[in-house]
């Protein structure tokens, strides 16, 4: 059935669980007994083991980055637009990993998986992940797949801070390191949108305090509204005039028509919303937006974005979207001058579009273009 | 005891209540068989009834634009900044005045009065207004004060947008008129986040269905949710960053400590949410923000705002604030563009602030300068 895939797709994928029986120690001091892993490869890696690329996923992605789960599955990957034999992460020659982070809920130990100690769902008792914990626990699986240095690390957003974290505390693993449409740390309006969307959940009184499905519950309605805030916060204005306008999905503005008036926008948000509400998880959603908060890649050098950068060995790519108001350009043209401060060797693009922050995960020739030529330099030549 | 009050201020005000006994007819066809309008007035109306100006007020005003209800109010009213004796709208010489908009919380017929045929709160039964219907009820309003003719019509934000109307609808009552941080209709963004703010107040299972009143109940989750939002919007990314940065209220980040992480931020914004969320009627906040998202000045004029604006006979003030991203600088263009190309006369500033569309409410000397000179022009010489 694989021929009814595009060509250059990695066609049918199946995910993989690594288990870890020794302890996990998170930054915060908390300690995780044992736990699992599941992930994706694509591509084979190579004997000289030269080859690994790591994708790390942001907020709302799990470890399937490409090709899809069955013949009848209709959506591919999360970044199937740049994974895939010819594509700019070419399979045909890098073997590609990307892992579901500790503490999400598509697979890997997380809120919405058993305690092995009480066999009860972790629910809100499940530590609080960082950045840092994610690229050890990375590192873990890395080495479980006999792999001990990546070609390059890449990521967009959360996935990209992910990259830049893995260049400063394991700069002999990483030869290359890309982060699109990310930044050194979030703002103080960036930590209000995630706030706001934790509030949506933790106000909800289905949350039942976090232990939802030990209680037979579920905060669809706080975690519908986080979406929605979220959401709009990945879309640019002009994007969102250009695509709904102020269209009306029904009912009309005339004089006596009582009828509900409903934005095309308005429609589209709350679908959004709810399909999210009954997909993912509402504690992995706090712990997600709670480990962007605490990001800050310059913590361990007082502040310092061109000390921490200076332990890195990586060939970086740094691009930025330029209608992304989430890290606008100015957060990655941070990272760019901390680089060239740091004397590191490091390409920067910004990308014209009218995608917002979703920007590094939607088609546009010029992102392409642009990733897929830089992409050569990674790998064996 | 007015002598406590500082001596620019119009000193201890007192509400007013207008009654009409006739029945109103809202654009949507609703009709209110009677209703109220709450009001203040600061200065005296002329012998030749030349000298009044009506302040309209935003999303979440009142009536109370300016001076204090009790020698003990600590908190002026909303525009006192340039209301007063002295100030840009100068009490010595302008009757100044400004009425809680028609289904609104602050004493004028609203959802959270009684409907007179049931003796219940209207709730979600109350009509929705639209700013065309406000202008109309404010020009009953001033019929009733024995008032023809406005030397000027302004206000920020809504408040700009039913000024804006007023000159077009009613053209020969309007000498002046002064719309800030407005815009000519709201964009497919702006209508996202007000949806959000909507959904809020409408999942919080406390709404029942808006008539939480008589249920004895209060969507309070849901509107400190939907202020949290709507604050945020109203604050610049800059001037976030000053005010919190990163700052943690409580807790730290380092490893082992497990307190909550709250950053100043969120801390204040759910204390804004929670407060607000007491004093403001949740169906209002429903209608307000559909009054917002149903308003296009273009409308009539099949979506030409030249056309639109040709009607008009006043002199125009537009002021835009550079950080306002809600209704930002652009949006303001595009009015005095329209206003020039219909040959109009028309003043337009932007002023530098990192206030964000709170601009207009606070304190900035170019802003309150600007307004002050502009003002010597309107009313008698």
């Amino acid at each position: 059935m694989a021929e009814q895939f595009p060509q250059d797709s990695v066609g049918l994928v199946t995910a993989q669980v690594a288990r870890f029986d020794e302890p996990f120690t998170f930054e915060n001091g908390a300690v995780l007994p044992r736990h699992e892993l599941v992930y994706e490869t694509y591509g084979e890696l190579s004997q000289a083991r030269d080859n690994a690329v790591l994708i790390c996923h942001a907020l709302s992605g799990s470890h399937h980055a490409a090709g899809f789960h069955s013949p009848e599955d209709g959506r591919p990957g999360w970044w199937d637009l740049a994974i895939g034999p010819g594509k700019a992460i070419d399979t045909r020659r890098l073997f590609v990993v990307c892992s579901n982070n500790l503490g999400c809920c598509d697979g890997s130990s997380g809120p919405n998986t058993s305690n092995p100690d009480t066999d009860m769902p972790w629910g809100g008792q499940f530590p609080q992940p960082q950045v840092k914990d994610w690229v050890r626990s990375q590192k873990q699986l890395a080495e479980h797949l006999g792999i001990s240095r990546w070609a390059a690390v890449m990521g967009g957003s959360l996935g990209g801070m992910q990259a830049l974290q893995w260049a400063i505390d394991f700069p002999d693993w990483v030869d290359h390191c890309v982060a699109l449409a990310a930044a050194p740390g979030l703002t103080a309006q960036n930590i209000a949108f995630n706030e706001i969307a934790r509030h949506a959940i933790l106000s909800d009184p289905d949350w039942s305090n976090g232990n939802y499905l030990a209680q037979g519950t579920l905060p669809a309605r706080g975690v519908a509204l986080a979406r929605m805030v979220g959401h709009l916060t990945y879309m640019s204005a002009d994007g969102m005039s250009d695509r709904f306008g102020r269209e009306l999905r029904e009912g009309s503005f005339s004089p006596g028509d009582n009828s509900e008036w409903v934005f095309q926008v308005e429609s589209y948000l709350r679908h959004q919303g709810t399909r999210f509400s009954t997909q993912f998880d509402a504690n992995t959603y706090v712990l997600m937006t709670r480990a962007l908060d605490l990001f800050d890649l310059s913590a361990g050098d007082g502040g310092s974005l061109v000390n921490a950068l200076s332990r890195s060995e990586a060939d970086f790519l740094i691009a930025s979207f330029s209608s992304d108001w989430r890290f606008p350009p100015q957060r990655s043209i941070e990272i760019r001058d901390a680089l060239l401060a740091a004397g590191k060797r490091v390409t920067y693009a910004n990308i014209e579009t009218d995608n917002g922050h979703d920007g590094f995960l939607l088609p546009n020739p010029t992102y392409e273009a642009l990733l897929k030529q830089w992409m050569q330099r990674v790998g064996p030549l």
